[in-house]
């Protein structure tokens, strides 16, 4: 790549997962916008055709500032890369649905199922072998790009990349943290009527991936937990439904921030995810009961069946971008990745949350655990803002979490179905089953996605 | 304060040491060219009538965005502040002259003697008690405002307020790192045919103040680091002189980088303070042998006569701009303050160095050091970014560097000339005198600065 | 001192506080037993009068292989002392009398009242000061000496030792770890017909001091978490009061360990620290709602009329053993202070639980705050040993201990009433309390001890 | 296993490299002499008939306290085994005779080459793999028995078992401390005619593997720091040479400690090992520079032909302990293998260096790199001392060997040839080299040593 006048050119980017029917869209959208960088995209999937469909729409959105190649080889798209995304899918919806719906036979109930629990546990089993893998061709073909990861159990699959290669330049991004922020204007539009954006929230984050928390937060020299705490004063009973946006009972990602509301009460902070993210990382008798009590809650959970019919509407759509019949039409889509990469090229500062090693950004959780909290972004890299300790209410929270997160690490590279099962069993969201129970679930959902555990032993 | 439109108003600022005529004119300029704050700024001196001149000189250069007001007690300038500024003179030059001069006659040349050998040492026993005399009045009349330290030794000055009131919100600022920066940028026009600001030289800085150095160097996507070691190829032995910046020799401030290019070769890294600055934290015979070998290094020591001389035209100009003989006229200072002030008040984000307790930003080194490094400014505070740690070649001796600070803190805490005997004589600047020439350096030094040692037994 | 065959021969200590009724006087018997060092101990005390009697009553003691001298300055007792031993009083019962009663009149039962809550936080204005003083009395005279104090609240004091002369090489040392290690020796006999020393309980202590915890505890091969879960299964509800050791209704010390036995149960870890301390860093409503309650937790409260009797009786004591009516009698006092003198002099290894900075032995808590751990005491000194993270179900009752010690030393280092009365505003034990109680609190109990606070504004 | 009286048995020991004509017999000697714990130890060798030759020269050694059994696989050893030790030969002396040699015609001289440098790094290579190996079997077998190894390299073995299984309970023994603990007793005995044990060299240690250091040395009230000046004052020319011990010259492991002394003299802290191993951590050039210039340091390159006529002793050893030709006396094999496992079960408290994890024990090395401190043994397991912080002389040196030491790990983690090369590249010791020299010393030396690259890609 090289600067010319005020922009960068010639960037050139890896898309691992570059089949994608989501997230490849919203980066060939984003990048289009950023006007000022340009390049190439290699777009690799185990999907050839996927990635071929995608070459053609991405080169129908833009194809001026970029061009798309989907490619063969993952070496191919890797080789001189500066930068590499990864965006897969680790398996079908065919072992998501073991994952998610699995455990519920044991009162078990997962809202997403993707990240902690015994769906993220199997999730993480499934991915690790894949990141291992994307992680040596990267130290291969690319050892010094930066690496910019979507897939979820994020904090597993960041573990997993640096070790499989501890010198690897990634992080990983989310954007729940940028829903609560959305939530924090809201409380500011509602309690004070001052209309203003998600990124004027100044927030500190602290906590792990879909478990992050605020432990302060301001608008201008507004005070936000002050706000926040009226506003849930106001709200905390009907829950908060933003007009226009559709009702939680209708829509599988919605909800109405009363889990969140709920968290801030009891501990004093900001629970900063989606609700359904949060609740899995409670006790299962706190918001998680049984799909009646979660009502009360005023969340959904997201069953696989909508998630495959999602895929189908997408495939469809696909095919109408495809075939012309829909023109792609720009649009907002609230995530960062195309912004981080013009900071990382050397066009502007930019501080915003992302996934990384603990290096003592948090400074009593354990060193080398996988942390989300804010970090800056220059065209000298990305480093993290040291954020202080996690308070002591949510403390032995985010070390759970933290911890389950390791142990899925452990048991994923373990290779070791034996050593996995002892991981399985220690989860908090099973707490409540038998050992019998446990031994039949974590058979069944090895049983669920078997396609993905060849290499275990 | 509170924020109206796109600015902010109302904004308090306390400043103490305000009948400065150096600093304070400085802000004086950027508070007038920052022109989304503003607000009233308390001036409060020992030398009342320094403060009253300044008030007069303060409101002719604005007046309208901002007013200055002149005051008696500091109590009346602290309560309420948002933003307190500590830039005062630690004694007069009469006691810097002992500082500088009395170690000489035992081949000890200092260069400036502000920061870090005996007149480090000595300027540190007189200004602690003072750092801690203004912690205990923020404590009680302003606790939470953001305090801003310019006056040396800096370190020791931070450690200070610290120790005193371990919940202040206190940082550090210094230019030496600008400096280096600029030489970046020149070295970036010899070699490349560049121009640039130094801003755009993202580095990341790790040390102690006055002897900070960049472990990375960038300007967009070219390493500084190539560029420099060309440069150096090109102008080492010459030393580099910036057509139209004057000549060291008839300047002492001025130097022709020479120290900072040797320091490179030996170290590897970029030693980014001025000359005069950086050849204090190494052994005597490194650079400061005697004056005729200091010549060979291009740079001047800072006699006190000099600075006599230069505040006698400080004190005349100061005449001038109040009879309006001389119209203040504004120019680029190059500090940053005023941009760190609109950062912290909510008006953008801002990335720079500041001086800082550590608490991890510097892996290896002691927590609570006060150290160096980049941090982030925003309305939500400034927080230090992880920085690493410090590179293998220059750790002992930013650690002796730090060692030596933090002695200097103890023996002043100590209020005990026994105790801080001791410390003075365990300088590595002092290493080759014998115990009786300590001894007797040791005497004469409290001598000359006996007016500010009351409160030590 | 020096070696001669196996013994150590003329240690010398200086005994602060040399005057005592009670540690001296154990001190005396443990050196005493300890056959194989010997040396002089010099006695301070600000009432001479009882340091005279102490020399009397130890050189009756022993006089052979240690010989006692009260002094009447502190620089007679430090001048070339190998070890300081500080058991000091910090003030007389009459403020105690404030620190444990006043409080009550708001619902506010405080069952010693000399470590946390209100009466911990007096106490330490009081005991800073005098820690301060006693420190920098150490620098002057014998900087490298071996400090071990015993006086409460200890960690306030230790914090007060270190931050006075960071260099010092002082410890604290309690027994109230060894009284936990007994109950689990005599669950061990109870639980498994197993007869064993304190000494032979495994621990791996954790905690602040007077709130200590053992994450582990071992019996040779046996899990004593296992034994102690059965142990409670068994006297949770009856308590346990062990046969000829007196009952708590009759006894100020005494406890049925009722506290200890919920704790754990509540939290998975083994509470080490008598009752009546433990209680204080909970919340009130926890154990301490008012002393109705408190009985069915079968611990006392120790009021401040039974301490002020049980001094009369130790002065008639002294009395006794003075005219030669009574001769003082050896025994097994329990205290570690002899024995680990003799490790560091030489005579053999010893790991015991000890209050020290934290560098790192407890992972989790913030560098610098004064923590208990286990320590290897050796001829090359103390040093902790690595504690692990504080588990997370305790966690946040540890952090906020260490917390509100801290903000005692800082209150107290800041001479600042103003400062000291916010932050005693912010004790957990308080917050029950109105804010024009908890002025009035203050004001009453500043009051009761104003003797002691001369040297505050 | 289960205490009896003052004693335990019932201990079972899995010994991985069993078949070993070295350490086996040492540990045999050790648990014979060792009168207050029995078992059963479990010999498990690739080569099984080594294995079973050893059970039989063990029953023979003891066959009353302890009896060896000879297994074939490997889950047999250790199924339920309370402790693991690993002491295997990490390929043959053919592969080995490339590892040191190989080098030599690039002028770089190893006078072990098991450690660091290019041998070491070859070593590593074919090492990991069966670490790796190793301790899934432990994960899977005996996840909670104690594992001590005995194989170098060291850090990179005890690195590899702890990525590999992170919650293992390992820890790396050395005697190379031991060595320069008597070099002190014997310039204790020579400057001072004091005899002394090297147990009672109570030493503070720092580093890594065969590059640790002494930050301070006692003997009882003695510093040995001073004892070793003016050692060396009187030794450093002459190199020193006991009495008895054999000369350097006919002897590949002796050495008259002037590389020591030297680094002693150059950085001021006791270097702990032997001189050939510490040699290997410096630059080629201050002490291996060619076999002539060794010469002048007093120490032997160790040939590998030395090690093949040993071998051969051995084996014929071996053959006579076998046929009853020989009967094996016991001796003190200053080994302490034995002592560590009587503390671990309950008998005794031991403090003694050992490698682990850096958790903080040398609080300015990152976490998690292997590193050799002081550590306390008991029934509870064994903890690391707080051993201080790195000096800052030596602390680059340290801190270099440490990041090869974990590039080492890295490379041979990956299986990745073309990423070890690159790491290999790096190697201090072949800073020497042009990068065509680089490659073709890497191709020589894997195909040296290809039969155990077999999993690398």
């Amino acid at each position: 790549m090289f600067h010319e006048n005020e922009s960068v050119k010639d960037i050139k980017i890896a898309y691992i997962g570059g089949g994608s029917r989501g997230w490849a869209w919203t980066l060939m959208n984003d990048l289009k916008k950023a006007n000022d960088i340009s390049g190439k995209v290699y777009l690799y999937d185990i999907d050839f055709e996927a990635a071929m469909n995608n070459q053609i729409i991405g080169n129908k959105i833009d194809g001026k500032n970029w061009n798309y190649y989907a490619v063969k080889a993952i070496g191919e798209a890797l080789s001189g890369a500066d930068f590499v995304i990864i965006s897969i899918m680790p398996g079908s919806f065919d072992e998501m649905e073991f994952d998610v719906h699995a455990p519920e036979k044991y009162g078990v109930w997962q809202s997403v199922g993707d990240t902690a629990g015994p769906g993220g546990f199997m999730r993480a089993l499934r991915t690790v072998p894949m990141m291992r893998s994307i992680a040596s061709n990267i130290r291969k073909y690319c050892p010094t790009a930066t690496v910019i990861n979507y897939t979820n159990p994020m904090a597993v699959c960041i573990g997993a990349l640096y070790r499989e290669f501890p010198e690897i330049r990634a992080y990983g991004c989310c954007h729940e943290v940028f829903g609560t922020q959305k939530l924090l204007s809201h409380a500011l539009l509602e309690m004070e009527g001052i209309e203003a954006t998600r990124q004027e929230m100044s927030v500190n984050v602290v906590g792990v991936n879909h478990f992050t928390w605020f432990t302060s937060a301001k608008y201008k020299d507004i005070d936000l937990f002050d706000v926040y705490t009226r506003f849930i004063d106001k709200f905390y009973e009907t829950g908060y439904n933003r007009e226009g946006l559709g009702n939680w009972m209708n829509n599988s990602f919605r909800n109405n921030a009363r889990v969140r509301m709920d968290l801030f009460k009891r501990f004093g902070f900001v629970a900063a995810a989606g609700d359904r993210h949060l609740a899995e990382f409670m006790d299962n008798a706190d918001y998680l009961r049984d799909p009646e009590y979660v009502k009360q809650w005023m969340f959904g959970l997201t069953p696989v069946s909508w998630r495959k019919n999602n895929l189908k509407e997408r495939l469809a759509r696909s095919q109408r971008l495809l075939s012309g019949e829909e023109e792609y039409a720009l649009r907002e889509t609230g995530e960062e990745g195309a912004q981080q990469i013009r900071a990382l090229v050397g066009l502007g500062t930019m501080v915003t949350n992302i996934n990384l090693p603990n290096v003592g950004q948090l400074s009593n959780l354990p060193m080398g655990t996988i942390v989300e909290t804010n970090a800056v972004f220059r065209n000298d890299g990305f480093k993290p803002v040291c954020a202080g300790a996690v308070p002591d209410s949510i403390y032995p929270l985010i070390s759970r979490a933290a911890r389950e997160n390791d142990k899925m690490l452990d048991a994923a590279f373990s290779l070791d179905l034996a050593y996995a099962r002892q991981c399985f069993f220690e989860l908090n969201m099973l707490k409540t089953l038998t050992e019998a129970e446990k031994h039949a679930l974590f058979e069944e959902m090895c049983q669920g996605t078997k396609h993905y555990l060849k290499d275990y032993r």
